[in-house]
């Protein structure tokens, strides 16, 4: 895994950057363009399954920091991304039980990097997050993993339901953090377990919550709603440390 | 507690804040400069003890916002401090040991504002953060805080180190986190407690460390060196949460 270029603007440079397989983050491309080159960038998205927005000229003209973007302006991911597979090998080879962050539409790349850094402490293989929504290994969320991004493999996939319905498959358990769950202290957090965590602002979306097997509730004493996003990732996971090792 | 303006820009300005009883955290004041109004905002800073800065007038020019400093830029509290008796009143009205969190300078707004709602999740009763270096309660750590600034109090003092031989005196221990102490599992965090959270890059200091009862470690299960500064205090804030009501 290496550092990347992270916006990569004009036709031919994003052509190339698909034809050299770098990971493409988010496209933006032109509203209504449809020539030549704009097609064959259609097309390497389309394969590739990167998320395209069509956009006014004044948004990429906003976005452009070359001012030279041709209609089109590629993010790239800062770092290359892993394969759940490759999550479930990392926990055979230190012959553990699986532990894999699971997380449904993080949006603040500062919450995502400071995920991946306690993914990384709390002995967790990997991290798992969606391809649509959420924000990707931008160089913020490298900044903000302490480096943690270099040895915990993080995946992106399509469909974070289906991922969960696949790795129940392979054994894990799954637990989400939400209100009215069970007090975590009282939930047997032990053996293979998938920890999923929500979005900042809506938490856990329903399609994956009810994938979960069990819901844990963090003890709330306060005035106020919720933790903090990567606050609450680090309560649950070091309970899940503290069952597991404590 | 309400909004207050952040920035305070000119001599009259910052003159009239002082006289009405506004909390300056921080006063940029022209290197050199002598005149009547100045020595008159030099005098209130003094009595009050605020952090003053001389600096150039290209300085004062980056950080004003009107454009019209004439020599003066104050940075105001954007909520009001409390004081450490508050703090221990609070804990008193709820028929509770005090749980306090002191905060050993840190720096970044985002990291004050969620501990400052950790805190008020975790049940404690306030926080304390010192005069110097640390950042203030400006308008990103209110932000943050995503409201718990207007429950959670939160005292500013002058030492640190004192601050906590005094409230010794109260009952309280005090709990720090940093490597090679005991793991915070192992610890009886149970009764009075001062939780003391270290600056993010240099960790907690000596002299504060010094008057500390017990030192905790987080186990650390990965590569890299530490977490996240807020993360560590939501993971071992809710170690003392477990212990008292788990």
């Amino acid at each position: 895994m290496g550092y990347q270029e992270l916006t990569i603007e004009g036709r031919n440079a994003v052509i190339e950057a698909y034809r050299s397989g770098k990971t493409i983050d988010k496209l933006f491309i032109l509203d209504g363009c449809q020539d030549g080159p704009i097609m064959t960038i259609k097309r390497e998205a389309k394969k590739q399954d990167t998320l395209v927005k069509y956009v006014t000229k004044e948004r990429l003209d906003q976005l452009s920091e070359t001012g030279k973007h041709q209609g089109v302006i590629a993010y790239a991911a800062a770092y290359e991304y892993a394969e759940v597979e490759d999550i479930l090998n990392a926990a055979k080879e230190k012959g553990e039980a699986p532990f894999i962050f699971l997380l449904d539409n993080i949006e603040d790349p500062h919450n995502l990097g400071a995920i991946i850094r306690t993914a990384n402490l709390a002995g967790a293989h990997g991290v798992i997050i969606p391809k649509n929504r959420s924000v990707g290994l931008t160089a913020t969320v490298a900044r903000t993993s302490a480096g943690a991004i270099n040895y915990t493999p993080v995946a992106k996939v399509t469909n974070m339901a289906k991922t969960i319905e696949d790795l129940k498959k392979e054994g894990l358990w799954f637990v989400c953090a939400d209100m009215g769950g069970t007090p975590m202290y009282q939930l047997d957090l032990q053996g293979p377990i998938g920890l999923v965590i929500g979005n900042e602002g809506e938490g856990v979306g329903r399609l994956v919550k009810e994938k979960c097997d069990m819901i844990a509730s963090i003890p709330m004493k306060g005035d106020i709603d919720s933790l903090n996003a990567s606050v609450a990732a680090g309560v649950l996971a070091y309970e899940i440390v503290r069952q597991r090792w404590g």
